[in-house]
């Protein structure tokens, strides 16, 4: 609200801003894993330190946007000029996602747990001397695909997927099957997860771009970079 | 082997010691959750945040104890004069601690995931759409009814157990089941874990303490305390 006074306010002067800034737009990122509880102490998580999100949410803060950066249990302190909110399961972050639009992009990079159990007990489950029983699974929403369909549907709706093989034809489908505009595919066959360096296929309907093995922080400017050519005001 | 040295070099001057230092002793601490894994991005693990742990690495360090800590998936900082071992799942844990023995004192602090699943896959699971197969479950070893059973069981093994209900009553059947000497029993049910206070009960064959609650810092202190008076030399 604050924001779109604050524009009113400045009224023509939008035609000041430099053509590639994202001033004035919003950009809705997840990042982080998910933790689904099992019981009080026990969950199921993704590998994910949340640094790739982390440092998209900051580059497209530097390049002016307002941003919301809907965060799983990470240890990463908050970009400068970026709203944060915490979140732990897959189901609190498609509430924090809903909650934020409109966008104008959505960059969802979190790597939201694919299942959780069905049952969360109350209470610790003991264990009781012999084999664990199968732990019963339900389907966690897909935040992507809910989003990439909702009427609220942003301008630019862009998933992330970890692959380990196959990757960009694995990417080309998930694009598909999502509904999103772009795929940035992530080899982590190399078991990169957490560290500080990626090899991304930029996937999206006129095709895919190899982008060189790059640091994270890397990534995340050529994506902005990607992002505001298709917001040249 | 030079700590051995040392102290042969030292030689009498162990009776300058003050009657309550550990100093000369070796005290095995585990510490954190474990974090099993599902395949190369999924995995199941345990809520800790490895603080009650370090906490008390460092009083035991500070105490005059050689410290052997070995440490879960933890972001935390290796507290002065302590050995630190990372390690992942819990059968990494089992390795960690053997090889860490002999030791007169064992505090087993960590909270190690009771199972793993049965098959790891060397892929990531796709979803396929419907709902997910059960997760087959496998037990994990039990690494303080093992330390304690061991012919190279320390003087003093420690267990920790992290109760939501009957807190003492399933302290005490630990105890026993395990082979342990002290039970430091922890009530999580105010959702404690990753918090700063602790409400601990200490059980061992003589009864029950019932400490005030406290920081985890304050118990560590208290917790070595009471070690210390184990070995009055």
């Amino acid at each position: 609200v604050i924001w779109t006074a604050a524009r009113r306010l400045i009224g023509g002067g939008a035609t000041l801003r430099p053509k590639t800034s994202l001033s004035g737009r919003h950009v809705l990122i997840t990042a982080g894993p998910t933790h689904e509880p099992i019981d009080p102490v026990r969950y199921i998580a993704n590998r994910s330190s949340g640094k790739q999100g982390f440092a998209i949410a900051e580059a497209a803060a530097e390049a002016g946007a307002r941003v919301t950066l809907v965060a799983g249990p990470v240890n990463l302190p908050t970009p400068a000029g970026v709203e944060r909110v915490d979140v732990e399961s897959a189901r609190d972050m498609e509430r924090a996602v809903a909650a934020a639009l409109p966008a104008d992009v959505a960059i969802m990079v979190a790597a939201v747990a694919d299942w959780r159990a069905r049952d969360v007990a109350d209470q610790k489950v003991k264990k009781d001397g012999g084999d664990p029983a199968p732990l019963p699974l339900t389907t966690n929403p897909d935040i992507l695909a809910g989003l990439a369909q909702s009427d609220k549907r942003p301008k630019l709706v862009i998933g992330f997927a970890a692959e380990t093989e196959n990757i960009v034809p694995h990417a080309q489908a998930k694009r598909l099957r999502k509904g999103a505009d772009w795929i940035v595919a992530n080899d982590v066959s190399g078991d990169v997860m957490g560290g500080a360096m990626n090899t991304v296929h930029l996937v999206h309907a006129g095709g895919v771009e190899n982008w060189e093995p790059m640091a994270k922080r890397d990534v995340a400017a050529r994506l902005v970079e990607r992002i505001m050519d298709e917001f040249p005001d």
